[in-house]
């Protein structure tokens, strides 16, 4: 193990060379019948196989060597125990305190912070049972029944995961919808069929300044007004905000009484089960179905800081994920739930994976002579069968696969009858049978319909998708990435990569301004590319 | 050049090596300002900035070389002539026919195909204005509101990115929905809320046996009978087909008038311009905006057919994309539209291009020694920037950036004054910040804070999103993914890396069958990995 005054890179361990040496003499063979046995892991709420990804029983102990000797166990428990990992940041790292169910203090600078997080939810309880029960009613006293969520990347994609996967269990009459894109196009496409008297936005911003949230809040505010006429308890009745930013919202308007607080060792893309998915999810599930949301969360936080590595449905995928990455150098991994409720995991995974693990320096700021985060994306199946499942099965190069499978259905459609399978059945033909093509291929005398075989994959199954298991899955998500950074030893929780675009975003912004002041267009500093584009715009005219 | 007899690999011609090296002694400097003019191509309609590749003149006169040795001006004159370059399935390739707007002769079998087409267009035209001026009612005389596009894959990716893209151009009063996924939770819910007798189903499946296809088609039989009865009037008034098999279609009870054709030199992915993209987009958006589609197509179909390699908007990118693929090994690409009317871009470009180009054979059947198709994904900006960029800016790996842009905003919205900016050109600022963040990067002492930079990127520029852009944008999207196959050498356009996943769930339905039909369940022949998991579904409990 590494010294504490010098801390090993991963790249360095015992266990990161013997991958390395069981790689180059690795033949896969993924025939053998015990395979199935040996490389699964059960629990009473999900089934993970492993078996047709390219591994033997030496390259698993290996794996789970590599987690120990980068101190895995000690860095989970860190996160558990609200020590500031996020070093650069100087934060704790506890979105598990927003499902900590069993109430236990966690201490974050000595104070615990779990009454706090009590409070919270007892205030979405209230407010979102008051909303329901038509006691807190819009201006002219009509009931809400539509929800404008208003919020971008971390404040938007968890959310929207969630409220797609549990849109079964929505209250009668009640519509959510998310405003993301700064484009007008998002804001008026969502709000356009709406009746203002019965619409309730959310400003969903940790600092209640960012631009894109921001502009688009403006605008509902004036939407509203337009409406519903200028009386300032109008601003009060249809909007709440999720902040941490008091005096911003009261700025804005909005009541200090309907802020939702959370704090700052949430970070945006683990802020799904905080007041920032809470406020809206209550709204539209009711808060009984919100807290199945944490039940489901917590299960799988317990079970991932409790259960041994080698036995560990978040530990396991992610050790999986990086034998992929580094040792086979697959970059790239397709993420396949059959269930279309489940069509916007991808887009939140995307998220915490690329976000959370897109990095180059280690934790002590020094380059990285490995790779790390893997693009993620995916379409729900099996709609990806019929488009870019081809290149899976027959080209270049080889994508992990990542099945997602339920043995109910959210909505049993058709018939089980002698002849016929319903809908669901129909689906389960096909996360089935995918596998097998991957992993078994076929030869054929025609090239072009060969198959080679030996292409990884994945299958979790689950009973069906209800909020319990969403949140499930949204915190093996979370825990899946952060695994990967732990044993990578980066910073999986912050996100300084965004940060210049942004700023280069202000000094154009800047320019744009100064155009509409003086008519003129500021090209000074620009390199000519962008000084072309930038005239086009304000021209409105294509480069000649 | 090669002899006619063998034909050379694309990795054996002289442009190849000469990139090769041209690679090895590339030192990328992406300052110097004439960069901007040398590497632009301006047309009419688009302005196409590439000056943010990691190039020079001397690799973009290779790569013209490139495509010059592969024969690719013979092959795109050979698909627009309806030769057949589908070998494998012994097919012309003429979606360029669909939108042939001059009507000039194009000959399949000696047989000129646009009378065919035209009649179709014009059947097309008829219908949809009888159905939108209330001439053709449902079974109870009421007007059609609601479409309903039941289709999988090509029957069902493009259209729903062109409706997406032209939604603010959609007849007032009607919406259009897709049911893809054979899991009943998208039939369900987005049928929900229809009132039956207001609602008309295209079913579109070209040989109507496609099995996501039928079973949904099944169900929406069954939904409209339950809600109107068993009158056989009740399918001929709410059903059409967009088919080429007349018997299955009549079998299933729509009246074969109703039938909307199309030929096998269609294939799925290149079909949105032909009946499949026209019956619903003329019904949603009205007959002369799918026209407009038409045009907008046709025209990028002659710029590609006519202009030089080195200022064609479709070659130029896909030598670009070979050159991130083959020669930098950039084997995934990010499509970032900033329009969220693009909101349904990148899921179509995964089809064309990993579909058509996933392959690993070239078009002799001879295993390919370099990489072909990559993988595509992306979100609309700015809402891709707060969640994978990160990855893009400051990850390990080198991930290719499309940025799509516009002059004109969709929905104006917001206030241009001394003060503010409107939605639009905050969007915009994105734009134009992203780019100089990727190329330029920037240094800090804080390593979390640098930006390598470096980082390659093109930007598309059009001066709005309409019906004419929308269909350039998908025959730009089609010529590039074609470009590629044909410089490569392989078959675009067959995709036989399907087949065995839908052979092993045909399977799959029988053992399913044969459960309800005897209450055992039959693994055998299977391995004991999806045995486990036919077992689970089948029982409806996790293994244990």
């Amino acid at each position: 193990m590494a010294k504490k005054s010098k801390p090993q890179s991963v790249g360095q361990t015992k266990a990161w060379k013997s991958l390395k040496s069981w790689k180059r003499s690795f033949k896969p063979d993924l025939s053998d019948p015990k395979r199935a046995e040996l490389f699964n892991i059960k629990t009473e709420f999900a089934y993970f196989d492993y078996s047709r990804q390219l591994i033997d029983q030496k390259a698993v102990k290996a794996l789970i060597k590599l987690a120990e000797e980068s101190g895995l166990k000690q860095k989970i428990e860190a996160m558990f125990a609200g020590e500031k990992i996020n070093a650069t940041e100087g934060r704790a790292v506890l979105h598990i305190a927003l499902r900590n169910l069993s109430g236990a203090p966690i201490l974050v600078d000595g104070r615990d912070v779990m009454p706090e997080v009590k409070a919270v939810l007892q205030k979405i309880k209230d407010f979102s049972e008051q909303v329901v029960d038509g006691k807190r009613t819009g201006f002219t006293g009509k009931r809400f029944k539509n929800i404008v969520a208003i919020g971008i990347g971390g404040s938007y994609l968890g959310p929207e995961y969630l409220a797609e996967a549990c849109r079964p269990y929505a209250l009668p009459g009640m519509t959510l919808r998310f405003v993301a894109n700064v484009d007008g196009t998002d804001f008026i496409q969502k709000t356009i069929d709406l009746n203002a008297e019965e619409t309730l936005f959310i400003i969903i911003s940790k600092t209640f300044t960012t631009a894109e949230t921001m502009k688009n809040a403006e605008t509902a505010k004036q939407w509203i007004q337009n409406k519903l006429g200028k009386h300032p308890d109008i601003i009060k009745k249809h909007f709440v905000a999720v902040s941490t930013a008091r005096e911003k919202v009261e700025a804005f308007g909005i009541d200090p009484e309907n802020m939702f607080g959370f704090w700052d060792w949430v970070g945006g893309r683990f802020s799904a089960t905080s007041a920032v998915g809470g406020v809206p999810l209550s709204l539209y599930l009711g808060f009984d179905n919100f807290q199945e949301i944490l039940r489901g969360a917590n299960w799988m936080d317990q079970h991932f800081l409790t259960t041994p590595f080698d036995k560990n449905l978040a530990v396991l995928p992610a050790l999986l994920d990086i034998l992929n990455i580094n040792f086979f150098g697959f970059k790239t991994r397709a993420l396949l739930p059959y269930s279309q409720g489940l069509s916007k995991l991808a887009a939140h995974t995307q998220q915490v994976e690329m976000e959370s693990n897109g990095k180059r320096v280690d934790i002590n700021g020094k380059n990285l002579k490995y790779d790390t985060g893997e693009v993620v994306f995916g379409e729900p199946g099996t709609n990806g069968q019929h488009s870019f499942y081809q290149l899976i099965h027959q080209g270049t190069q080889i994508i992990p696969c990542d099945f997602i499978g339920f043995i109910e259905s959210q909505y049993p459609l058709g018939e089980s009858s002698r002849q016929e399978v319903t809908h669901h059945e129909e689906l389960n033909t096909n996360l089935l049978a995918q596998p097998d093509a991957l992993t078994f291929g076929k030869q054929d005398k025609e090239a072009h319909k060969n198959f080679p075989g030996l292409r990884p994959s994945s299958t979790l199954l689950l009973k069906g998708l209800d909020p319990f298991t969403a949140g499930l899955l949204l915190a093996w998500t979370e825990h899946r990435a952060a695994t990967k950074g732990f044993i990578w030893g980066i910073n999986s929780f912050d996100q300084f990569g965004v940060e210049l675009g942004k700023k280069l975003g202000v000094r154009q912004r800047e320019r744009i301004l100064r155009f509409h002041q003086t008519g003129k267009i500021d090209t000074e500093g620009l390199n000519p590319s962008t000084s072309i584009l930038l005239n086009a715009l304000l021209q409105k005219k294509l480069p000649e």
